[in-house]
């Protein structure tokens, strides 16, 4: 591998980076066809060898966990910046972000009665904290609002176990996910309403081996704040089988939780300069935070180093496209999102030559394509479209697909700017078993499906910098 | 269910116990042409209701772990006799047997460096433990004898880290358990022969999520006993990418792990009794004790309960074979085999009327049917014919077949006595994701999947309790 990058890094010495797709082919060529060539030499390039699996190695067994507001993140955040530096990416910096800082601490939740037994447990992010001595009550074991409704009366006093189960992953629907994390997020709030003094709720996770799975939570207009935990899938079951039938479960939950003040944080971003039109834009990223358990491999480390790799591979190939390929690996995108806001936000006035945002943020499984979502639905539909003619192009990895749907929560705050939003999509089956969880670390990333992941995006990313219209464009 | 229960209980009151498979058939007839009715009779009942999860939640959740020497095992001992005393069945019985007390204590692994890290581990049951302050030392990582041999000099001194992966469960070929397990059994031994200071084993696992499995080692001769935990997938991948790339590993292991004068414990035996040749007896079961995580629900409660409520299904449909069925829930399996010893060498007497000893220990999942092992080979033959000719009176439920194979832990010890053991055979893809773990939990059996094995044990057992031959006999 070594050699094999070695020649090509050669190669980029000896001739000066040149823009393809000029000639023979005109602006009325279609794309796959005038980009063939260029696909088939980025798409072996990556595949022979490259970068990506030592960083990730870099970014999640050597740094590990990077929470916003922890040494941890910035250590990232500065790693990031310096491994773009000796790739050789053009104006690489840190665009300064403010950050919530919340911290874990200590933290337990015992069942007393019936018996004595260590729950699962991580507290949610957001939460506040109990007494040092915790919350001891009762346990009342709630599946969704029409149930919290209907016994609204019982609450008071109690501990909350909302038990909604996620379901089991499914090709045709996908995840489940929203309908497993609503009470993570909503749970405190809505148990708070009637006297709850603490919210358990089940881990969004159709599959477990003993395994909580932590995020975000909020309080929203709660005008009390109840301390919030995760439960493993193991232990909410469990409680729910001893409430139906009738024995009494009490709980002692204890958390040291607590919201520091907002830390100094950032935004890291580095490019491949346009040849010709460097002010217009195409942004890869995802983001460089992740929770405080395992060491975000999948969520989103994979995300960042497919980004970073991308740019990488195709400038060792001395393919310099007409527009800028920006890498952006947003901050605290898990418990709050100031990091995709302030770019937004900071970059206003260039989003309208922002040509596109693909973020990756499901994961390093099997490549499967990308999905568009664009506030002009129009150009959505031709988006799709064009993006279909490109993936043809990647049939030598897999099964390859354009649709209209979802992006990413850091691209987001760019639609409303009228930019061409993508998601970076992967095949789904598992990443919801691994996500917020101290399970989620490189063990569970394939190598090869690493690099499939840098081929398509480095392929994506040079053809929508380089191809004569932009995305979306009917012309 | 409880209705049709009630009326099953019913009839047993108004009919009196009577044979089946007298008349009009012979003893010439084929199995299961004379047992046809039986076998659906038993199968409709065990299906259309039955007590086995019940059961399973008063040993698994009500109870809990019971490992043994410890009050909880004592406590299921004395739940299985009760149960089977309100169940009707006769002769229950407790036989005690002098058990290992082992107990783990507190307990930690803590990388120190390269960097802070709780490492998910599991102390091995047999275990010394180390220092109130625990061992501190470079961890060394070894795959397998042939490069300890190579690495011999490097030993003295450090943690051994055995980083053997277990093979992802394969229908052909099994679990692939031997494999994963050798060194969890067997490695502090090897390791302290080189002047190891303490021994770690990667899980005996195929799929994880951030979670050890416990088990049983053994020191053999070793003159030198250090201490052994299991370590998670995750873990051990983890430090063995960071040797792989030559950074220094350093870990703190602390175990309180003590081991106590052995304790009292016991054989749990219930009957149902033989109503020509009551001496005759056919043995199922499987052992009542547990590790000290999760609540072995597949581990072995499911076997113990598929026991139970197989001669259940039989005295309530008022069927009182010619033979005695005998449920043995053996104790002390897992860290010692003292129950299925003692049960061998307390009844060795009777041994030459076993007529046959099954064995469930393989988790509750789908029923696949039976393997069957016998001293005597051109037996063992003839009796996996006659299975195979049982089993298809079970069509109803699935896919069945009966084949040579190993039977059970427990009824090993009376393989030299010349009885036909038999092994409870299920789908066993996913068993050894949950063995002796946190995760060994009631959410991860199937109700209809257990009452579907309470049917086919419950068929079995009837047919070899009263068919005119002893299984195996060649007329």
């Amino acid at each position: 591998m070594r050699t094999l990058i070695a020649l090509t890094t050669l190669a980029v010495l000896i001739s000066p980076m040149i823009g393809r797709g000029e000639s023979p082919t005109d602006s009325a060529t279609p794309i796959a066809d005038r980009y063939r060539a260029d696909a088939r030499r980025i798409v072996d390039a990556a595949l022979a060898g490259n970068d990506a699996w030592r960083k990730m190695e870099e970014l999640c067994d050597d740094i590990g966990p990077r929470l916003s507001g922890s040494p941890q993140l910035e250590k990232a955040i500065r790693w990031a910046a310096d491994a773009m530096k000796r790739d050789g990416q053009e104006n690489v910096r840190i665009e300064k972000v403010m950050v919530p800082h919340w911290v874990r601490g200590k933290e337990s939740c015992t069942m007393l009665t019936p018996r004595s037994h260590e729950i699962a447990m991580l507290g949610l992010g957001g939460s506040v904290g109990t007494p040092p001595e915790g919350i001891t009550a009762p346990v009342i074991v709630i599946h969704d609002d029409e149930e919290l409704e209907a016994r609204a009366a019982e609450v008071r006093g109690k501990i909350v176990l909302f038990n909604q189960a996620m379901p089991q992953y499914d090709p045709e629907k996908g995840s489940g996910y929203g309908t497993g994390v609503h009470y993570r997020v909503h749970g405190a709030r809505k148990a708070a309403e009637h006297g709850a003094v603490a919210c358990l709720a089940r881990s969004a996770t159709a599959v477990s081996l003993h395994t909580p799975h932590t995020g975000a939570m909020r309080y929203g207009d709660a005008k009390v704040k109840i301390p919030a935990a995760a439960v493993s899938l193991e232990d909410a079951t469990f409680i729910a089988r001893l409430r139906k039938r009738g024995v009494p479960v009490t709980v002692n939950l204890r958390m040291e939780a607590r919201t520091f003040s907002d830390g100094e944080s950032g935004n890291v971003i580095g490019e491949l300069r346009g040849r010709t039109n460097p002010e217009e834009v195409v942004v890869i990223g995802g983001h460089i935070d992740s929770w405080d358990v395992g060491t975000g491999a999948h969520d989103d480390g994979g995300g960042c180093v497919m980004a970073m790799e991308a740019i990488n591979v195709l400038r060792k190939l001395g393919l310099r496209p007409r527009r800028t390929i920006r890498v952006v690996l947003f901050t605290n995108e898990e418990n709050g999102l100031a990091g995709g806001r302030a770019y937004a936000a900071d970059h206003k006035n260039e989003l309208a030559n922002h040509v596109a945002a693909i973020e990756s943020d499901s994961g390093v499984f099997r490549p499967k394509g990308y999905t568009i979502d664009c506030e002009d639905e129009a150009r959505e539909g031709v988006a799709v479209k064009q993006m279909n003619d490109i993936l043809s192009l990647l049939s030598s990895i897999g099964e390859m697909e354009a649709s209209a749907g979802g992006s990413g929560a850091d691209v987001g705050p760019m639609k409303s700017g009228g930019v061409v939003l993508m998601g970076h999509h992967v095949e789904g089956s598992t990443y919801f078993n691994y996500h917020h969880t101290h399970a989620d670390t490189l063990d569970k990333v394939d190598p090869v499906e690493l690099s499939q992941n840098v081929a398509m995006l480095a392929t994506v990313a040079y053809i929508l910098a380089d191809m004569p219209g932009r995305i979306g464009d009917s012309r």
